[in-house]
């Protein structure tokens, strides 16, 4: 056949990803399926089947990262891999990350059906712990491919009830013997719903990522002294939940400054301890995070958010420190691959949008170390993280179709 | 021998104290002795004990509240009650309600150590989870007692951890028969600790109650929406977080506005849920409170605090709602048992202060059913529900020796 007719089978990947939403069902119709929870070993399961049904062979790494290869012709030569993820955040819905997997999958069943070879093989990547709702930082697994993280300190986060990453892994049984990175692609595609409305509001099929909204988050300690609540004087009070709520105002109060320009600030995570009626908390723990499409405001709004940070604790007279911090959505795309994508949707005569991304992806962490391309498809309202996250068909396959071809255009590189 | 030469014996209540302070070891010294845990199982085995060897007859009521009892030679005569509560903080002391209720012991060894009978009886009474430190509301035994609380809804407080109080009441074996209320009291003495550094700081041993710092407490639900903690526009946020953040900060800074004449506040638990990186957090809860020694001020603060949580949920484009409310803190003791207490102290050159009580007693709630008398001892800088809460035996037995004088004057009134 005529490659340039190939199309994928929308009926098939549809009923691929409604096998998956019958998996971890959450509330109201979305999913809560937490990384290295039962109901991830379920989805890795029946994924690992599908991969085998398709005549792929699956590598798991160190930190469960499945890699399910096609071969090609070069044996020498280096994967085109594609891929996201197939956790879901405890509110979550059936599309985000896992549209990108079962998408790669496929790009691998449509190539199988039409008895189409590459030369150099395809890989279909679910990298784990994307979401971070059960084990922090979010993008972890990606994280320890491109070398951000140590894989031990990988394996030794902790989940709210005190599990380990590394004893869940084993647990699920998707510790695997691989190393986790030093794998050599030769591309990374990822295709994942936009979550936010610009295209589904513009009516158009397809983003291009030439970049990411330049985003700082953090965790920050803050350290006080239990105290009754009652008699305790307000000069006397090192009150850990009066700090933290100062600076969740505050960040809260910085995002709402940059808002015009489409800053963002975030406090998703406030913990305290003990956080019992009656008493004062010595501790509490707060993560949060800006972005802003400008790298330069971004770095102007973590100057901010530092400083308030030492006024909460000067405030409510309470021990700050910034434990850990992360930085991603600078990082830059390839634009060869960019190129390839405009290219096939182009020849299947798809809309496009060259965009930013809000949110963070594990192509972030990838393009620290292979070449890499992001894009979108739209999401009703941009309405994700929440089970009333939505997409249509028809605003989604033109998308796979463009995946497809870029991806077909790559592997057959000489 | 001559009643007004009988005191207490110090190292004997020293020692139970002691014996006390081995069961639910916390940090750094103090105690974890949770309401209806397997540590407060132990202290009311022994407990138990130590009042059956003591001759007393223990009644235990539905709700766990244990009375034991030390008859009188009037079989009509109602009884002389004294006691506090044995549970704790998760970071509290050794002393805070246990001194009441120790003392309540040592009183009745006393009067059996000398052959004193009294024409009423003599009850030493433990509370159930005063705290509220597992189960909220505080003072929930006395509560439901003084007919504050319903019987089931006491039954049906559920722990963070989904236990029911009704379910771990018997499970450590503390789920009575006796009907929770309608005992009648001749009167109510409750010995506590100051949990405020006054006594401490002038080198006073003895407070006497006269009343309270009137209190307003509530719960505040937060409802918002989960949605992605990237992309999702500031303007279409609707983050439980930061609503509860802006009224814990709110009313924080009310505390402030009223420090000077002695007005406190308190937003002690924050609750969100799913509180995960990544998401905004559909749904808080926010424990708050407002305490001040005049009440019309008190009331004051309480309006701006309901001012404010509307404001922070216009701010944070969240619902809010007052789901439940306590005061305490306004009632009247009993004159004629706080003249027996001053008579005792005057008959043993004790020196003593009338004072206001700032935090939550039991007594508050049985002021409402009984004749009551609340009477302090100084704890160390004023330290409580903190491991560092330290008393002085020369400072507490003067008090302990009024209380026991005070009782014995009651419980021979004909």
């Amino acid at each position: 056949m005529d490659v340039a007719h190939l199309r994928i089978d929308s009926d098939r990947l549809w009923s691929t990803l409604e096998a998956s939403a019958r998996i971890g069902p959450g509330r109201a119709g979305g999913l809560c399926r937490l990384s290295l929870s039962d109901e991830d070993r379920e989805i890795r399961d029946l994924f690992a089947k599908w991969c085998g049904d398709a005549g792929l062979i699956m590598t798991v790494d160190q930190v469960g990262n499945m890699f399910a290869r096609r071969a090609g012709s070069d044996a020498d030569a280096t994967p085109v891999v594609v891929g996201s993820h197939l956790d879901t955040q405890v509110t979550g819905g059936k599309f985000d990350g896992i549209l990108g997997v079962l998408s790669g999958l496929e790009i691998i069943r449509t190539l199988n059906d039409n008895g189409i070879g590459t030369k150099r093989p395809i890989e279909v990547v679910n990298w784990t712990n994307e979401e971070g709702a059960r084990f922090a930082p979010p993008m972890l697994g990606s994280g320890v491919f491109a070398g951000v993280y140590p894989v031990d300190w990988a394996l030794a986060r902790e989940s709210d009830e005190g599990a380990t990453f590394g004893a869940e892994l084993e647990r699920i049984g998707y510790a695997g013997s691989a190393p986790a990175g030093g794998r050599n692609f030769d591309a990374y595609y990822e295709l994942h719903i936009e979550q936010a409305p610009i295209l589904d509001r513009k009516g158009i099929p397809l983003g291009v990522v030439t970049g990411g909204y330049k985003t700082h988050g953090m965790f920050v300690e803050v350290r006080g002294e239990t105290a009754h609540a009652g008699p305790t004087e307000m000069q006397d009070r090192r009150d850990a939940i009066v700090g933290a709520a100062r600076i969740v105002t505050g960040v809260n109060d910085v995002g709402w400054r940059y808002a015009d320009g489409g800053g963002k600030t975030t406090a998703p995570r406030l913990v305290a301890w003990p956080n019992k009626v009656g008493i004062l908390s010595a501790s509490a723990l707060v993560a949060l995070d800006c972005r802003h499409p400008d790298p330069e405001t971004s770095d102007r709004m973590l100057g901010e958010i530092e400083a308030l940070i030492q006024e909460a604790g000067r405030k409510a007279n309470v021990d700050v420190e910034i434990v850990q911090r992360w930085e991603y959505g600078n990082e830059a795309f390839d634009p060869a691959l960019a190129g390839l994508v405009r290219d096939a949707a182009h020849m299947l005569d798809v809309p496009f949008l060259d965009m930013l991304s809000q949110a963070g992806h594990d192509a972030y962490n990838i393009s620290r170390v292979a070449p890499t391309a992001l894009i979108f498809t739209p999401c009703k309202d941009g309405i994700t993280h929440n089970e009333a996250e939505h997409i249509e068909s028809d605003y989604t396959i033109p998308g796979v179709n463009a995946l497809l071809h870029a991806v077909l255009a790559r592997a057959n590189r000489s």
